[in-house]
This record gives structure tokens, sequence and C-alpha cells, in this order.
């Protein structure tokens, strides 16, 4: 492997390495149970996390440009991942009331009843496998770890961007 | 929102609410930046990963099965996450020198050296976008944290597959 001195690249500490290497091997894992475990209530984690979204908004729609740039999408990469909710009467496209040239995207009915039907199911496998194994300090750790790496991964893409947030 | 009275499941307290969010409106940006990173020498966050695997063998060499069970995949899924690997020179496939019916994934010269390469960028961007945000409590929380869900992740594959780990 290449040395610390050849490269200037502060190598990572034996602590560090432990840390990233218990995250990048386990993190995938965990997304493909709490996908399987929503396979059972036919939704996937990323359409999940799209009703919850609009579920939070006052009026159950946010602008699309918001809903992509909270999912870190394109415009088209919104579209198509709408397409399934759209498809599936959870999800309508629509002008925006005071302004009809923006796009809202709204939670239906069958939408919200759709979220309602599989958060039990859902949080049952978060609590599963992710709360069942912590304590309260490491609950709380995790908040803070994420929130911090979040706000580097906001600050540098505003700088990236040239705006600030 | 369904209640916990109607469904038996004991929903997130605030704490577990707030580390959840954090988590899971983060990793899929994290993984996003990382990659991004990757793409400037010209490969995928999970074609390193199996470098990294392949490299820290005594032989530099893997039984395909046993590398398909490290990265969750099916025997035909394994092939075709090789593919790219196989095409640049990285990995070679063949049979064992002890049972060629057995066979092995090895990591070439070529693709030592390309891991080589790739390590200082890489260390570079996973300490700017993890490391650099957390103190040395935080990354030993991390690091407790993902072992213990990879934990019960194994046990419960385990219990699954009826075979004990």
């Amino acid at each position: 492997m290449t040395s610390v001195a050849d490269t200037g690249v502060e190598w990572l500490t034996a602590d560090e390495m432990q840390a990233w290497r218990a995250y990048i091997e386990t993190f995938a894992d965990l997304t493909n149970a709490l996908e399987r475990d929503l396979v059972d209530v036919g939704i996937t984690l990323g359409d999940y996390q799209v009703l919850v979204y609009l579920s939070e908004t006052e009026d159950r729609a946010m602008r699309m440009s918001d809903l992509a740039e909270l999912l870190q999408l394109s415009p088209s990469g919104l579209t198509r991942r709408l397409d399934g909710l759209v498809a599936a009467g959870a999800v309508t496209r629509k002008g925006s009331l005071r302004d009809r040239r923006v796009m809202m995207a709204v939670l239906t009915p069958a939408g919200l009843a759709m979220l309602e039907r599989c958060a039990p199911h859902h949080v049952a496998s978060v609590r599963r496998h992710i709360f069942d194994h912590l304590d309260a300090e490491q609950v709380a750790a995790m908040a803070t770890i994420f929130t911090a790496i979040a706000a580097g991964l906001a600050d540098e893409h505003s700088r990236r961007s040239g705006t600030a947030t």
C-alpha cells in the first residue's frame, strides 16, 4: 500500500479504519434488510421516504424542484422516481394553485393510506435491525454523527454550486 | 398516522427518530459523494471494496463462494459484479491450485497497482466527508454502532438460513 510519505495523504488511524470498515461493510446489508422487509408491504425504501416527506408538509404537497433537491435528483430523475407512486395512485403531479407554472407533487388520500399501512411494518423493521442493538448513548451518537456528516455534505454542495444554503 | 395502540408496534422515541432520520437522509448522499470522488480515478466504490478484500487475503485470492457471501451476492450476481474488474485486468478467475473445481477470484499485479493508485484519493475522500467532522468519541461510537448492527444482521441471516455462522 502506498505510504503517507509518498502521497501527502493523512492515512486513517486504527480507530478511524475500524469505524469506516464497520460502516462500509454494514450499510449496504442494512439497506438490503430494510428493503427486503418492505417487499412484504409492496413498497421500496425510496418510495416510502417520498411518502414520508410529502406527508410532513402542510398541504401534503411539495414543489417538484424542492423534492428533487431533497432527493438529490435531476428533474428527469425525479419524474422517473415518482412514476411508480403516480401509477399506484399514491402521488399526483399538478400545477400549483398559486402559480400554475410551478409543478407540485401531491400525496393523495390513497398515498396517505399506503403510508399508514406500511409505517408500523417499517418501524418494526427499523427497530429490529437498528435500535434493538443500540443503547441510549449510541442512539444519541448516531444522530450527532450523521448530522455532522450531513452538514459537511451540505457545506460542500453549497460551495460547489456557488450558493449559500 | 396509525397509533401504537392500533398496531402493537412500539413507535420510535424522539431520540431514535432523530438518529434514524439523520442516518436515512444522509447515507445515500454520503455514498454518492464517495462515488463521485472515485469517478476521478475511474473506479466504483463497490469495485474498490472488492480490490480491498482481495488485497487483504494471504494469496491475494479468495474463493468465489466466499467473496459472494461477503458481498451478499448470488453466484451469477458475483460474476456480473466482477465483469468490469476482469475486463480491466484487475481480477482474474481461475481454478484453485488445491481443487480445480473451486473457482477463485485473484487480484492481479495490475489490480493491486490500481488499488494503490486509487487508495490515497479514496482515503482523502473518506477523511473529508466523514472523519473531518467527527471527534474521537464519535469515531469510536461509529465503530460500535455499526458493529452492533452488523452482528444483528448476521444473527438474523444465520437464523434464516438455518446455519450457525
